[in-house]
């Protein structure tokens, strides 16, 4: 029988590397013989051990995450806080990358020069997708398709260039496909990020967090790959030839982003400071994004523009476009699906059917990235903002059952995908053949990466605070420069691409970075955060949500089991805050006009007004579209179209409105809408009407229809509106 | 840069069938100059060309099951019943195919016959792992490691034998590696049967099922091969040439296994007959993986142990024994490794942390999988097994939450996944390129796939009822002929190997005989229980059971919305029947005590008791065995080890024994296995005392600790906690 037909499962077999290893135990048992009949027995066999094999692999991982899991459990039992879960990952994966690496002997593959049997008579540009090889060789025989007894065709499929044809390649032990990363673990976690993201804290300091994110890692980049080259070019002459500009430029890219996972988890135990912990949330998602984008332009500049290493304008311009056509055109995706999921589900009664329901979600946000890659556009950027979509506006339409079955997924999705990346860093540093360790580089890319870092806080702060009433304290910027753990995206980037020494070096640097920031920062970030003096435990305002999240989730879910009091069983049960609190408490029509009563805590709570007026423009215009159109239309909260838009729109507007929307009190709506920071009108109370915006009358509901919208009559309503939350608020606690 | 950098992710690489296509665009567009460097970028953009191919692949089908997703809500709806999900997926399948078919061109591969560079001095058994093909060609220098500028080497990786070396391969498109089945499509909904098995039902029937799956499924496999290779040895030349016994034997085996998706969506749309439902998921569980490893063994009768293609009996023997080591050992490993989660979730606190519970669920129950292929056993069977053993134990142990997160989780992935092979194979109908279609050979796999499942149903039912006090009736009996649709695990042996043109045949006839099946039998399921006079709508039992169990669901759940009368939401809040009633509900300690219940329900409820020794022995001593020792092993049940095991092992058994279990009382008891029947201790009263057994002992959780068991105080106390048990089921409705 065929090779083929019990050939290994593919997305195991190509997760090897395309490698194929050599069974010496099946070749030194038949020796004898060599009959046709023979090599197919050999190659099914072979076949069969590399399915073993690479099914082996895939339970080394499965074993390794299994316990993580136990001992993640047991650290959470004693309450153990110097070493956090993704750390414990990275240095269990190194240990058993050390014993893979040390109890075996990897196997160099067989490989065999070929030419063309007759006159190559192939003219293409490209070399041929497969090549057919006759086994065992016999002779020359050009035209015959007569082959002798005994005689078979092979199909070699291309694979890659070879780059140093005197190393023999080696059985690749434990490794996985580069891009295994960017097409199964990232877009979980990054959707995941975008999915539970905490909107409303998010949006109060939207300005901080993309001056962070955008400047601040663009600049980090330039700086780091400035250093960086200048380092180098005082290095040995080995490291500094193979190394251009652009190499640099790309290990900064890759080096800048910040991972949220681990330092978010610890603030999420310790109740850190909401503002500070949307800080670093906000920016650690937004900062991979931009830097996949980013990273990508750079390469696209070595690749297609540039024709020596050098500057050129036109190139580098070409590069800019590059990078901003496809951040914008991957957000437009990735939003566009999100709103497209969102009228799905408001104008279908799929949320009958909450399977169905859910599935679809699932299947909505998956192809938001394969559209995106189907397009060569960035996958994870889209699939990140169709998560915030998701969030602000389809959640709202979904039944109970799949707002909390989609939660749940992905959380266990993301959970599952995050340790998995980890442990396979800790594994990597000793199985992937291809690392180049050089102390130089590493120590340097260690200074840099912590100046970039720098860069990227202290100066930005400081711009941020002439502008900001609520200054950025300096201990929250020291917190904030602490915080730059590295992670799964620089793994990623870094190791995409290992065909140079330079690339090698900079994976090796780029590995140990993130292991070292993972294990030390995220184990020490406990200890600074009390050097610090951060507000950790709960404040004032989460304490309130939570009690009002707390009820309504009770209402929903059994908590029949004790709720011990750690951060992750809250996590799940969407009574904790932080990381999946968003989804059942945080997406709130008020998030802008709120503005005020957020930054005024980073400011410690003096003072307890502001005027709108400070708040940026461009974010109470979208506040205010969201609310009137955006909302309306995508979601079944009031107030309706028919009340935001013109009269003359009145068919339209009736149209997309659904009956749930019009009939809806007060009561079903905030059941319906319960995602509403409703607390915060309890806290703020009158404030609502000096803050002139229309963001609370989603909330309340409104009990009649108005036609046309007036801003005094949206003023008492909304006053109206709060008096009475905060009545229902307290009815709750 | 490379090409291998840029290329497309593996896993979607290799789904496209291994094949790279030619871009003749880009070929077309570069047609003049020939540097290095134009190479790099053609094989760039053909790299970044196969990876927007492959997303767009993906996407198709993530479009399909979208659209398909909406279709179904849209026929809930309207509560249309002649058309069932899997039968729209299918035809949707088809209609995507024939616009992909019609509406592109394929390309053929380019290429390219090759020889060894100098003299060949390989000599081992297996054509080597990899070519190296120097492009653009340049004679023949076999010596020389240092190249001409511009030629680089490429590493080709072996795929397979070229079987016609005339045909020229053409790009698949929307095709898929079949062994993607077995890895990724098979093994949840496999877990998911094994998990969702309502196994009191099931236990009930165990006999009437392993009849059915084991000797039923193998005598249709061989009454099938047999009736196919007379009929085509009949047929033309080219056709009775082709096919070898063996080829039809794996036919016989591939064909005979019934899906239980279809049929039992609308059972359990129904509200059917308990045992009917019972006998037929289980019979279709079962018959799948008794179906997988018989063609593992007919494949390996033909492949190692056969030199001829005759019948020789110590290969024939050598087979069967592989059949059964093959699914002794699977069922082993799923088993142990079941029980392996049950007793980490039983002595850890995990449960405190249901995220990391079920974490640990789903890492555990893919590393069955993984353990078994890792062994050369079948993964799908460990996997069904594992199923089983963590519903009927580790199910327990789990916190509330984790075990609705499971439960929705598999549920889910079980829903895309048969909703995607369905997909598929109307879509491989038109696409993928080796079908051979052959009417005659169509037409008698037809005939001989009825005549098959009437074999495994008739004359097994006929000598079940000999034994059997409560018949199958003649009516049961055709709608279980009638209920053997064929499904995803025949079309994914079939697709599994089509290396000859007797396989290609086999492939057609076999996606067909599913699609007719799925179509036709899936939308007539409705009448033809009309007409047959099936008792469907609730049961008695059953109501008592769903009031229970919507009670107390409802406890756990917020159902906020409205809950339409329809069985997909009753499923997914537990409180439906069927499909994923069972994990809530219907694991039982009674399971075999109350066989003599079941039965008579079957019989039309006439007769209300039955003797406990008309049970099979090996059930009662199991049912014994597992109340007795396994259950307060692998779960907190009552009684606890220190009740049931001598005296002597008072230390081991304490040491197995969790606090928890000691001092629960019995109502917590009642809530942590709220799994238990406890309507049907309400139903039987006090007729237990009469079935002798230990088995309800478990459930009511007695309120003292006994170091030696004794039959009469058992008896008792079962009389006592049935009444008990009966007043607080009374109490939830």
């Amino acid at each position: 029988m065929s090779g083929g037909q019990r050939m290994a499962p593919q997305w195991l077999e190509r997760w090897k590397g395309t490698t194929l290893c050599l069974v010496t135990l099946c070749a030194l048992l038949m020796i004898n013989g060599c009959s046709a009949a023979d090599t197919d027995i050999t190659l099914d066999a072979k076949a069969a051990y590399n399915h073993r094999m690479q099914s082996l692999d895939l339970l080394i991982f499965v074993g390794l995450l299994s316990l993580t899991v136990l001992t993640i459990w047991l650290f959470k039992h004693h309450r153990v806080s110097w070493l956090h879960e993704t750390g414990l990952a990275v240095i269990y994966g190194l240990i058993v990358g050390a014993i893979l690496r040390y109890a075996g002997t990897n196997k160099p593959l067989v490989h065999m020069q070929v030419m063309p049997q007759g006159v190559p008579t192939y003219s293409n540009k490209l070399p041929p997708d497969t090549l057919w090889f006759q086994y065992p060789v016999v002779g020359n025989q050009t035209n015959s398709t007569k082959l002798p007894e005994g005689v078979k065709t092979y199909a070699y499929v291309f694979r890659s260039q070879v780059y140093d044809i005197e190393e023999n390649e080696i059985d690749l032990k434990a490794t996985f496909d580069p891009e295994v990363f960017f097409n199964i673990i990232l877009p979980p976690i990054i959707f995941y990020a975008g999915y539970s993201l905490k909107k409303k804290y998010f949006f109060r300091n939207l300005g901080a967090i993309l001056t962070f994110a955008i400047v601040g890692t663009t600049l980090s980049a330039f700086l780091i790959g400035g250093l960086m080259y200048g380092c180098v070019k005082l290095m040995p002459k080995y490291l500094s030839s193979s190394f251009t500009f652009l190499d640099t430029l790309y290990f900064g890219a890759l080096i800048s982003p910040t991972d949220p996972l681990t330092i978010l988890a610890i603030f999420n135990d310790l109740h850190v400071d909401v503002n500070l912990y949307a800080l670093v949330l906000g920016e650690s998602v937004l900062n991979d994004a931009v830097a996949i984008v980013l990273s990508g332009a750079i390469q696209n500049y070595g690749e297609h523009y540039s024709n020596s290493g050098e500057f050129e304008t036109s190139a580098f311009l070409r590069s800019l476009s590059d990078f901003f056509s496809i951040f914008f055109l991957s957000t437009l995706i990735g939003a566009v699906m999100g709103c497209f999921t969102a009228l799905l589900t408001k104008f279908t009664r799929v949320r009958d059917f909450p399977l169905l329901e859910s599935a679809l979600f699932v299947l909505m946000s998956y192809s938001t990235f394969l559209l995106a890659e189907a397009t060569e556009l960035t996958g994870v950027v889209a699939v990140l903002f169709c998560g915030i979509c998701q969030a602000h506006y389809t959640y709202n339409n979904l039944s109970e059952c799949s707002r909390q079955r989609t939660k749940q997924i992905f959380e266990l999705l993301n959970f599952l995908a995050e340790n998995f990346i980890f442990s396979y860093i800790g594994v990597s540093m000793f199985t992937f053949p291809k690392h180049h360790f050089d102390a130089g580089f590493i120590i340097t890319a260690f200074i840099c990466a912590a100046l970039g870092r720098a860069v990227n806080v202290y100066p930005l702060s400081w711009l941020l605070n002439i502008k900001r009433k609520p200054k950025i304290s300096s201990n929250f910027q020291h917190m904030l420069f602490f915080a730059g753990l590295r992670g799964a995206m620089s793994f990623a980037l870094a190791i995409r691409n290992t065909v140079s020494d330079a690339r090698q070096t900079m994976l090796t640097a780029t590995s140990l970075i993130v292991i070292f920031t993972v294990i030390i920062q995220g184990g020490a970030a406990n200890f600074l955060l009390n050097w610090l003096k951060i507000p950790v435990g709960v404040d004032d305002e989460t304490e309130q949500l939570n009690n009002y999240q707390v009820h309504s989730v009770y209402n929903s879910m059994d908590n029949s089991h004790s709720a011990p009091s750690d951060g992750y069983l809250q996590d799940v049960e969407g009574g904790g805050r932080g990381k999946t609190r968003l989804p059942s408490g945080a997406d709130s029509n008020l998030d802008t006009p709120m503005d005020g009563t957020a930054t005024m805590a980073v400011n410690g709570g003096t003072g307890r007004r502001r005027n709108s007026h400070e708040k940026a423009i461009l974010a109470r215009i979208w506040g205010n579209f969201d609310t009137k159109y955006m909302k309306p239309l995508l979601t079944h909260s009031r107030p309706t179209l028919l009340e935001t838009l013109p009269v003359c729109c009145n068919p339209i507007a009736r149209l997309l409105t659904t009956t749930q929307q019009l009939t809806q009190d007060g009561s079903e709506f905030r059941r319906v809408d319960s995602d509403s920071d409703i607390c915060i009108d309890n806290d703020t109370g009158n404030g609502l009407s000096q803050d002139g915006s229309l963001g609370a009358v989603g909330v309340g509901g409104g009990s009649g229809r108005r036609n046309s919208i007036n801003r005094s009559n949206i003023l008492n309503e909304t006053n109206h509106i709060a008096n009475e939350l905060s009545l229902v608020t307290n009815n709750f606690m």
